[in-house]
């Protein structure tokens, strides 16, 4: 096998400690800590930079290009109407989405075996677009993610595209995707706890 | 390794039959077939159930959801306002989004190390959501996929919610995000002709 499993080791350890590090500075989302403390527990796996879900005003070209994008907020919980009326007022670059996107996690493991075992408990859990990102003497990098991820245009330069009643659905829609995330959470919870695979 | 070599060699030989078939019948993507002529040429790979990205009118409470959602509509070439402005008339069920997704290709691999490098290749050529999803004795199921997606709301039970302009607005965002998706196919076919890993 070619991971080291000494350097696997320290960076389970590291990342054990900069997981209460972000949680006391509130950087961790406090949805995600009872699965990631799972994911330590299991002898073969940790767990690094993972988001609960989220919904995030972002003014871009289009919704998954980063570069070009300014994120004008985010929240990892349900959002209203009010909360982002006052952000439409202000003048857009390219074009404004209200985007929510599905919980992803990133677990690292230190066999193939274990690999496979995330991916399936993962699978039970409906986080259907997860697998094995790469392989290299760090360990095999399991991302998990749903297919949840919705975005909708609300504004470009020449003033707003959707009416009223197009706001208010396109903020329920958005706070249903990240409610739908919430849940395939729980059900990975559950599934990692029912797991007796690595014991 | 748990493949096995027979199996998989099968399962290679009617893919490729299958590929022709889907091609004669319409079936098969054109924009697709060089590329996965590429994979069939490399002795360790194959490729399955393949997308080159495409623009769908869905009514479905949210847009990844299959279960509940009736495709309305189904283009993998740019679309115009006319070509789906009459579909806006019919009622609705839920809700309609016109959703725009990047190519997905499913690719078959014989060993972890061919595995490893279709994700190498893949990762240059912008497909950053790619990973291997299962491994059994058929083989490593690699999935490459671009983040590539986009789902506008356009009206709900209770009439449009998007303006004249908005409308304009979500088409020319799906089909910017489907030549995006396009662009990324060729950059694959080009990493794919430039790899000699395999020889």
């Amino acid at each position: 096998m070619i991971v080291d499993r000494e350097l696997w080791r320290k960076e389970k350890e590291e990342s054990y400690k900069r997981l209460w590090e972000d949680l006391e500075i509130g950087y961790l989302d406090e949805d995600l800590l009872e699965i990631l403390l799972e994911f330590f527990k299991r002898p073969e796996s940790f767990t690094k930079s993972s988001c609960s879900g989220r919904i995030t005003l972002l003014d871009g070209p289009l919704p998954w290009e980063r570069r070009e994008s300014t994120i004008i907020f985010k929240k990892h919980s349900p959002i209203t109407v009010d909360e982002i009326e006052s952000l439409l007022d202000q003048p857009v670059l390219y074009r404004l989405w209200l985007v929510a996107t599905g919980p992803i996690i990133h677990v690292i493991t230190l066999t193939g075996r274990e690999a496979r075992r995330i991916l399936r408990i993962a699978g039970k859990a409906g986080f259907k677009h997860s697998g094995i990102m790469s392989i290299s003497k760090k360990g095999f990098i399991v991302e998990l993610r749903t297919g949840i991820r919705l975005a909708a245009l609300l504004k470009t330069p020449r003033g707003l595209v959707v009416s009223r009643e197009g706001l208010k659905e396109a903020v329920r829609a958005a706070n249903e995707a990240l409610m739908k995330g919430k849940e395939r959470l729980n059900r990975l919870l559950a599934e990692l706890r029912a797991d007796k695979s690595h014991k």
